[in-house]
């Protein structure tokens, strides 16, 4: 039994020890190879970090990475200093609007979730959750290339049932969507990923698990109803006993799907994300006159990402995740037809075609724009057509509507994944939000089946789409201010205005 | 003779009576079947509903609908107790905008009359009007097309004179344009519908009635000239029997036309129609802070609007229309080639190029651009020309303009359908409006005819447009808001200053 | 010697005497011919029109169209009432500007000129020769071409002299434009066309003479230099006697060449100049509150019109046109290759292509695009390269910089007609405004030429320019409102905010 | 040694002198060749110009240019009148806000120098360096150009390590990028030029010494590190010898690349730069009334210019350029594939597909869509491939970030040139604002390069970005505005509003 005095001195970078949960760990070693940085830890070094920790980690996080012998023990409770979290002016006025949420029932559509929660979610949950790559141009075109594919419906089929549901690798689903796996749920709601797995339950839907869940992997099985699928997302860890460790132990636990993240070599910087740190950190005593406190911010990042996602990972570490599961292999991240043929040579399951919802390469092209390539392509090279029960095709990034989804299965997706959206709910409602979301996209399939002339997914056919300007990326000629400022703008006819004595 | 006191305790969903123009109804069991919901009959349990029910129903409504036994006799006037409509503060500021309308000679274009309707219609009616499926992407981007289209105008002819009168199914038209048929008229203006009427005798124009009138079918009839012509929209109902009655009684009274909604399946959502509910409706104490008090809401609207508009309609019921009606017959809501061509297969008169004013399926294309479509391939397919008499195209959505018309017409239909604009006319100005705007629009035939170098209709040829970039749906790469931000616009040479004295 | 009492009692439709330069003209059987409507003359009836009459037409209209026995002879002065012109608000602010104007050399570009004449002219003056047909999308559209049209310029050539100097139906020119004809000079500057007379003779430029100038014919070839070249625009009169002594008078007065208007057998609507009186004459005792006061406006106008313009104007009219006159005859207005083609069959100087400054159809395509239509199709047909000498092309509409009429004359025009960006120079400045713009135009000339790499206009040639995309007549999809509200755009780092004591 | 009272005499266009760093200087015949106008001397006519003269020349300026018998010798320092150089109120506030500069660190990317140094470098030296020619659309273009290509990133590579570096002219460079050519550094910060000298250095990146600099050019030299290598752009003088001296001087020192601009046979007029000159020198006496003070700017700056820059440089002046130097020859300034393709046959090392920055011809094409043109049609030609060691490519103009680079590199260029982000770097930071731009440049390429799936340069292909739609300029159809803002913007669900006492 330690104490918090004694705790306390452990407070530099060459001896940095902290208190999680009551417990006290030595995370001297691990500062360099922590994800975040070793400059958010040693704020902590020789304090209680609960609950700077909690909304970030999943409860085993500190346990699975920190050798046994740097676990120290137990901390006498009541000498511990406590540990004021400044709550900032920005987040005090958003917990008070969260008071103003509008009831549920007035939630009419995907948008309006984040409408919602950009106000009263916490700021940095907003930032992390809704920044993306450089210029975030990849992110809005995902949702931007929906808007070029337009529909030719079908009239006079008896519509009077309509039938959306279909299967993901051999799994039922009540909608041609999965939930995508995103990070760091805690951020948004206290129940983090759990309020997916509630909602997902009630609909029929499959959750992906995420690998940086901040809920444990366990929690979130527990966390299902029985029969319900769950499939998992993996970032490959450099030490391939880790992954193995990962991945069996999700077999075991009844998930039916991995998929495999392979366009995070390194992780995308977000400019939004970090812009919003100087902002709410921002020391007036950091700043310098002389513009000399530079840091070199690449060197430290990549050397803690490359710990745990593995830059390396290729084509060769194939043959090496099916000898250790019998899972369904699917490739999470392909942008192009190329790779995506390879993965279906090497016998996977399928690929989502993703450009991780814009966080990562910008002007990478959205998947729906991809899908119609790999399409073309792989019906020209082995003569394939999708959808395809054995090699199948998703996409993600962007979707905010049953039109977008019915639009990509019309386009040969098995089906899409949604992320963004689901966290935007539970960050606003909790698990009813998903539940919500989830209500709102069923009566979207049913009004759109049903306008389109489909009666179930398999009736949602290309002929049903007009992709031909799916590729077009155009920007226009710039404006010539000059003519456009002398240009004087129509107007319409106008009321006559009346004085206050009620003469006009 | 009932007694009011009586009729006010028949006020629950287990027994609900309601007061319609002096008379007693027990609607108990028709609560569920009721088109607008349940909820909005229930408010007026037990009550006079006269007020609410009249500007959304035929006067016969409520009888045609309501099995005999269920109409209980009038009640004992001086004994009901009076309904206070409250009417909203946007409403009466409305009323008081009415009195400052422009004299109709400011009204200079058809875009006019919504820019006065907007501003003194009772927000209901403009909410119900103007809005449009999901993201009402469909419904802006029937006037854009027109945009895409350009002309090829000829010169050195003589333009003397110009005639642009026309014929439909055979009937004459004064120009290429009808009324095509909206909902729920007295909305806008007390004498729904039969402004409409009114004004097309003027005007020697052919409206088209609308199942959903809020005159009733006879009434507007009744208002028609002599010799003046009509056609009849028919949403099919699931009982085939009232569907025979209504078009028996319409060819009768000397409908010349059926046109058969086919987009409809299932009616639209409109978001920004839904919100201003909220917004007139919403009573504080309704907000929950649980954020579960969301309803089912597709549920119950699917199973009402099923009983009015049969979703199982399909082509194997066309030959019943033709054996109970020799009237023309026109599918109203086509939106691609195929489904026209199956409509000439099948022997009807012409289809309606329309996706229901942007009211039901969202990213629909435009009616002009499947024109084309249908064109070139009945062209292709079955060695079709058109304008053609034996199977004739309409279109309708988004015209605004006389050239909009010249420029469908040129491309191959036969006449163009115009809703909404009329609509906003006789909101603002009752009849008059309509015949103002049917004035503009003869203006504009006659100035727009000479421009072009086009005598009469028939003169108006594929030649005379481009049409070649009316399938383009492009949406440009995201902004670059970094660079735009920076770049400083380009100025004027700007006028001296000049101070209170005078001096520059 | 008429009374100005007696003249007085001649105020009404049935007996209407106006005073104009202290003559009386008996308007009464004239009042349904004027192109302006009888309204704006019986505003004057039995009265002194002159301050009226002036800016708006030349002196001799009156004389010319009034037959002999209705001028009744002078009155005398004293006796007349004064008319007093009200001056609004409005104007009486513009003249006010005027007095801020910024010194010449602080116009930078044609742009400038117009941003300036904006705000001081009179507003029916910009009113007038601002506005344009429709929704006015043609005219910018005119403008909107040339950026779709790009440089290919020539590096390594020896540019120590460029020479810009060209020929125009044989006349000289020392720029490759003219200036374009364009009516009611008097409205934006007292001396009215007279000011690009003078201008034009210090350039060397070529001046097309319009039929409703607000100056004389003869005054406007008076105030010409010997040897300066002038055109005449012509509008066809229904009596060909008064267009024969149009024609010939020109002929004989050294007119180069005869520009035929054939764009205008109605002339246009422009909304923009009709709201502008609507506001400016508004009385509020005319607003009627039943709406009933709308007036058939087409028929006044289209009748009045067809006593200057003659609608019937044809094909087969040329062979006369050829036996009155001698000069070069030029169709100004044509819109397509088969007319073009057309003309150049019957024997004609040329065509000028273009749309009347979008102020006649809606939707016509712009000048230089029709340009590339007519060089390709009379290429193919006739075998005609351009420029050529035989039959010359022109296109007016839209240009502001040497850069676009350098554009032009890469794809083959002879020259570029340039019209408002003149009016709004002289409206300003007088002659001066016009000598500056002309100068304006010859530096940007010799500027644009050495970086084009070409010395002479002929090198000016079709590979410097890529016009492939000037077809492309596009429109986006409309914009998601809801998604793109919700996203939040990125933002530069920022300045850090300093308190009033100086601390950070 | 000359009283500061007898060089006050000389104060006027017939006998001028000034005083530069305590030296008499006769400027009298000098004055119509001065680059920059006679005016600006007369200012300072028998006054100390020092001042004025230092931020924009190099010391040895007018040494170099002026007759050594105009050289008048030493002043007697106290007693020279002190100049007092007015600082305007925008240039105060902008050193005050200078103060306020965010730390380095939150310095994200290129654009925020720029965000930066708008707000505190001198007014003149932001609209020096950010104006660019006419309506500066070329200017922008160069930016949005890089939007039309995406890219096609592969995956499942081994990224562990990345290496970036490669070589310009047999050159090594850290990075395919180099510090492109751009004048006047000292008008954004004291040490100009310099600093980028010192921060290539550092970073192991190659800087293209401007021949008008203001510092001189042995400084620059002496600046670099040993082994750094620097090349020079070249403005050819009329007078050869100069040219010869430069270039031959620069060899000798080391320099490795010798490119010759061959865009700016006259200088672009840039008119926001001239527009603030007018703000600024504005004097309200100076106001015309009559509008009768323009200047015929064009004959002066002609003239001027043409003995700096010589206009008549041609293909035929390659030889002997050839004959005076052995480094590397590069044409700067090529703008179509057939310039590029005659610098090929005429042996050249390459060339700079560049538009000067948009600063000469508006509308000229992008470098990076220029670069798409001559690797086609030298493959075509010439069965040339890119990049190529014996005829390279670069493009520059518009970059921002490094993805910008790898589309250029991926199209077949050797390097790209950025010059205006560099300046606004030191223009806000100095040499370390330079460093933290490089910093961020090597950090956005080892990011990319990993997304990408490229280990090295070579690995940069062409099927690795899709520029289908680089030639596509377009530019929307005018919008129709009435329609357009009668259209009402769908609304986001809202949070309910809060009263003072906290209710709903």
């Amino acid at each position: 039994m330690l104490s918090g005095k004694e705790v306390a001195t452990h407070n530099t970078r060459e001896s940095c020890w902290i208190i999680v949960h009551g417990k006290v760990y030595d995370v001297t070693d691990f500062l360099d190879d922590h994800p975040g940085g070793a400059k958010i830890i040693l704020k902590y070094a020789g304090k209680d970090a609960t609950q700077e920790y909690d909304p970030i980690h999943p409860p085993n996080a500190i346990t699975d990475n920190l050798a046994p012998e740097k676990h120290l023990g137990d901390v006498q409770a009541d000498t511990v200093q406590k540990v004021e979290i400044i709550i900032s002016d920005q987040d005090k006025a958003r917990r008070q609007l969260f008071e103003q949420r509008p009831p549920l029932q007035e939630i009419l559509n995907l948008h309006d979730f984040e409408a919602i929660g950009r106000q009263i979610m916490p700021e940095k949950a907003w930032a992390y959750y809704s920044s993306a790559a450089d210029d975030e141009i990849t992110n809005r075109e995902n949702h931007a290339a929906y808007q070029r594919i337009w529909f030719r419906p079908r009239i006079m089929r008896n519509m009077t049932t309509v039938d959306f549901s279909s299967s993901i690798l051999g799994q039922k689903t009540s909608m041609p969507i999965y939930i995508s796996a995103t990070a760091l749920g805690k951020l948004g709601h206290p129940d983090g990923e759990l309020n997916l797995t509630r909602a997902a339950a009630k609909h029929g839907i499959i959750q992906m698990i995420p690998t940086l869940a901040s809920c444990s992997f366990d929690e979130i099985v527990d966390a299902a109803q029985p029969g319900q699928t769950q499939f998992l997302q993996l970032y490959v860890n450099k030490d391939r006993e880790i992954t193995k460790r990962i991945v069996q132990h999700a077999e075991k636990r009844g998930v039916k799907g991995l998929f495999i993240t392979v366009d995070a070599p390194q992780l995308g910087r977000r400019e939004k994300d970090m812009r919003m740190k100087f902002d709410a950190e921002s020391d007036p005593s950091e700043v310098s006159k002389s513009g000399s406190d530079k840091v070199d911010r690449s060197q430290g990042a990549a050397r803690a990402i490359s710990s745990f996602i593995d830059p390396g990972l290729q084509w060769s570490d194939l043959p090496w995740f099916k000898s250790i599961t019998k899972m369904p292999l699917i490739l999470k991240g392909v942008q192009c037809w190329e790779d995506a043929q390879e993965a279906y040579d090497q016998g996977l399951a399928g690929v989502v075609l993703s450009n991780h919802g814009g966080r990562q390469l910008d002007f990478a092209r959205s998947g729906v724009e991809v899908l119609t390539e790999v399409v073309k392509h792989l019906g020209e090279q082995r003569g394939l057509t999708f959808p395809n029960e054995k090699f199948q095709l998703y996409v993600d990034g962007g979707v905010r509507r049953a039109t977008d989804v019915l639009k990509a299965v019309a386009l040969g997706a098995t089906a899409v994944g949604i992320g963004r959206p689901f966290i935007y709910a539970f960050s606003s409602y909790g698990a009813e939000g998903v539940d919500q979301a989830l209500t709102i996209l069923r009566d979207e399939f049913e009004m759109n089946m049903r306008l389109l002339g489909a009666k179930t997914i398999k009736d949602v056919v290309p002929a049903m789409v007009d992709a031909s300007n799916i590729g077009l990326h155009l920007v226009s000629v710039p404006s010539d201010a000059l003519y456009d400022t002398n240009y004087e703008s129509l107007q319409h006819a106008k009321l006559r205005s009346i004085d206050a004595k009620g003469k006009l």
